[in-house]
């Protein structure tokens, strides 16, 4: 097992690669390839097998990947065998969306509070969770573990959220807010960024 | 110049730059190197060089690229240099934050049509626009000449509307519901899947 340094780029398109597996499991597919992965991803195949080649061996010369066997190790490469708890700062439309959102549990995640700032949203029940205030952020933060969070907030309080994540303890956010957030360099961030998902498929039009 | 035949790997990393760009340039800063944009991004400095060489020389040796030049041959390249028409189908929460979503115009996009099923949603307004129904998107789709869309249904309708969509002429579409839905291969598809970026995450927690 060869997990060190693989470049961060490569990180990025496991999780692509495990939903492909995980969608083909569910249809009762046992064996896979680099080709079709690659014809499904838009990925070369070349690309597929030298990315997964940092982290094991995985498929057999002729045979193929055995799909269930390869999931699980990518879910186990990605940390994700368990449920990460996190935490969503912002309860607007957006956050209530992401409240409600089937796709996480499946994947790894359970959103387990929901934090605002505005009180008439304070006490709201939402998928069996309470709306809490901002300011208990960083105790329940820390009573639950929690190091995984989203900010689903106005681009104006998005910066300002992610200092208080980050005090609280948070390692890794996810921003939907379409500004560029400062964190020191120990922090995870990554974006939601659906313009430039727009921007990609716009090239070929 | 030659566009022709760049990886799909290669286009999806294009609007990163251009995020990246457009956000240096927003702060008044003119030049920036490979090796800048490496830190920033996560992304190797080969890499970005080998990506931009797909679709010109943009940089000089010892100088970098001048970062309103490449930015506006980026947009160029990613044909966003104008303003793409959106429809947006499904007004629930998700489709109200997207609908009033401010990241969408500095991108080149604008929703300018929302359509749902719920009797009680058609008409409502939402940002200077009238939710109609669902019935309807063929003859706006046409009318409009819109060939971009966004999908923010439950997974349940997801299929439903791209179908719906692609009949109507839409040539690109961004899935936010976390299933997979099937598409001629001529229609292009991306998935918003906030899931994918945690994994992407807590593979270094």
């Amino acid at each position: 097992m060869v997990s060190i340094e693989a470049p961060d780029i490569v990180v990025g398109r496991l999780p692509i690669y495990l939903r492909a597996l995980t969608f083909m499991a569910e249809k009762g597919q046992e064996i896979t390839s680099s080709q079709e992965l690659s014809e499904k991803l838009g990925i070369s195949s070349a690309q597929i097998r030298k990315d997964l080649s940092h982290f094991g061996e995985f498929g057999k010369q002729g045979t193929g990947y055995e799909i269930t066997y390869l999931r699980d190790q990518l879910k186990r490469i990605l940390h994700v065998e368990r449920t990460w708890p996190v935490a969503l700062v912002g309860y607007g439309d957006l956050g209530h969306a992401l409240a409600n959102y089937a796709g996480f549990a499946p994947k790894g995640f359970e959103i387990v509070a929901v934090f605002d700032n505005a009180p008439h949203k304070i006490g709201q029940q939402v998928a069996g969770k309470d709306v809490k205030d901002l300011s208990e952020l960083p105790k329940v933060v820390r009573e639950q573990n929690i190091r995984v969070a989203i900010i689903a907030v106005p681009s104006s309080a998005a910066q300002e959220a992610a200092d208080m994540l980050v005090e609280a303890g948070i390692k890794a956010l996810l921003n939907y807010a379409p500004i560029n957030i400062s964190v020191p360099s120990s922090i995870q961030v990554q974006y939601i960024d659906p313009a430039a998902h727009l921007q990609h498929m716009t090239y070929y039009l």
